[in-house]
């Protein structure tokens, strides 16, 4: 009788996923039983042999554990959007396939987004401080007491236009925006990519920002969405935010280094504009409590939690299940990254 | 020369409804000159011989105003939508008509009701806590850390269901909810305004529920949008809690009393609710920092922000002015009490 083929897993999966892969008889499954990190020399050692990873964003694929596998391995399945953990040389000239859970989390970002936009307007961060503070009581109402600008008839600028954006400004139409201008790698030119039909069917202008003084001087709440090149890197930075309109908020939920944090802050301090709203920031999760961002009462600083739903999360687990599967049997995964 | 007409305002006004009344150059304008509350005596010095008094929810407008007012009062203008600070009775046996600002803040509100829904869902409280207090570099990435019930697919109920429910829906259906219920004094009756021709047009079943009972058990996210009355107080109790489901969320927009707090906190420490995003809260604003409430990680309270944004407040004040120079001219007002 043949061996069943090893597949290593580096972590405790969510219900779903994990029945789906224990369902699997014909695998030795070898699994890092806590939800924490699974330890690198564990890791090393338990490849041996393993026709297939299963692993996370904390977990570094390169030589040394493609070495420590050995020539069984099949397929790398990884259980995130991002694939900066992995050396895809080292897996292309060994034909080893890659698979990634890119597209199930565009609905749990693109309402995150929402969240920190109402929150960056309407103070909430300030609010709720306030009120844990003990601080209510002694706050008499007055009839500008704990504003911020209303969404209603504000214009949405976003930087990068992709399907999460585009998710997002679907969101925001009833809410009463009156247009949105986006502004991509092609400056004044109309995205390809309509995905729900917005820009065929749009009551609003939703057009495209000829450069990014346009987008920074006419949006009342600018949303970063692109990728993180090194041609974004600090794209919004102290001359982006001196174009920005006093009342306009500033939402990051792609990737930290495209805002300055430096000129951030700055931005805050001198009211040049009216509040932010961040999943991400530069060093994270290197935030420690004297971060000069989070002395900011106007800005509302989340922990990467743009995925962060049960449902989300079970599925990305699901699909890495499927990859890893598909990949050992030749099939087709839900998503494989073109090595 | 005849005297001018005296009226006296119980606060500075945002900017536009300042004008509004300076430019009446045929009034004797009196007003208490900051930002915060007017004094008890201030005011019923000042209201001798009174045409008209604009005044706030802080002010109580009472027999001993009127009669320190005298004979020449014609008009209350209330900066509110609610109108528990007026006697009414008083006004309406001196025929003094009464106008107040109801209609002007339904976006404002029905915006603030999709954050604090996705604040509870996406565990956005706890969240930010965490990162002020410099914890986040500790928080080792893990495929379930900070998750929460993802709002597609839920069906959302509205205990109430008038115009800022329906406007909290409108916003509601480009998120992939499944369905609304709603629980008003008629159960089971379809409601009479459908104020945005969301039922009419609806894609999603949008249905009274028959008794409480069905909108506790079949509801993920339950908004607390009805009027206080006797009927209402204490209407979402331990019973009410105990059919509602472990991963869905209460939102209360409307009046503290409508929840029993001590048994909403029972609920969270028990888990019997994910989460809870409160605007109000029984015996507001005295909640100081050591209430239990505070104590709960998974509730956002916000100190009644829900009309808290600039254009909304101006607009208030505006509406006001104009409530009271209509009231002095015997025209009609924008919105006025009927006694």
């Amino acid at each position: 009788m043949a061996q069943k083929p090893k597949v290593v897993v580096t972590r405790a999966l969510p219900q779903t996923a994990q029945r789906l892969l224990d369902a699997e008889s014909g695998l030795e499954i070898v699994q890092w039983p806590s939800e924490q990190p699974c330890e690198r020399p564990w890791l090393l050692e338990h490849s041996k042999d393993a026709a297939g990873i299963l692993l996370m964003l904390t977990d570094t694929c390169d030589e040394k554990l493609l070495q420590a596998a050995g020539g069984n391995l099949k397929v790398i399945a990884s259980f995130s959007v991002g694939t900066d953990h992995v050396e895809r040389d080292a897996l292309k000239k060994r034909n080893i396939r890659l698979g990634y859970t890119p597209t199930c989390l565009t609905d749990a970002v693109a309402d995150l987004t929402v969240m920190l936009i109402l929150m960056a307007q309407r103070v909430g961060g300030e609010a709720m401080r306030k009120v844990l503070a003990g601080e209510w009581p002694q706050m008499p109402w007055s009839p500008l007491l704990m504003t911020g600008p209303q969404i209603r008839s504000a214009t949405v600028g976003f930087l990068g236009f992709g399907r999460i954006a585009q998710a997002t400004l679907k969101r925001l139409l009833p809410f009463g925006i009156s247009g949105a201008i986006y502004l991509t790698s092609k400056p004044g030119q109309p995205v390809r990519d309509d995905h729900f039909g917005l820009i065929k069917e749009a009551y609003i202008p939703i057009e495209p920002a000829k450069d990014w003084k346009q987008l920074a001087s006419e949006s009342d709440v600018v949303i970063v969405g692109c990728a993180l090149t090194p041609s974004t890197k600090h794209f919004v930075n102290s001359e982006f935010f001196a174009h920005m309109r006093k009342l306009s908020v500033l939402i990051n939920i792609a990737r930290g280094p495209i805002v300055d944090t430096d000129a951030l802050v700055k931005a805050l301090e001198e009211g040049q504009i009216f509040g932010a709203g961040l999943d991400v920031v530069e060093n994270e999760p290197n935030i420690a409590i004297h971060h000069p961002l989070l002395k900011q009462p106007r800005c509302v600083l989340v922990p990467h939690i743009g995925s962060a739903t049960i449902e989300t999360r079970e599925q990305m687990a699901t699909e890495s299940v499927r990859n890893l599967l598909a990949g050992l049997k030749g099939e087709a995964m839900v998503n494989e990254v073109e090595l």
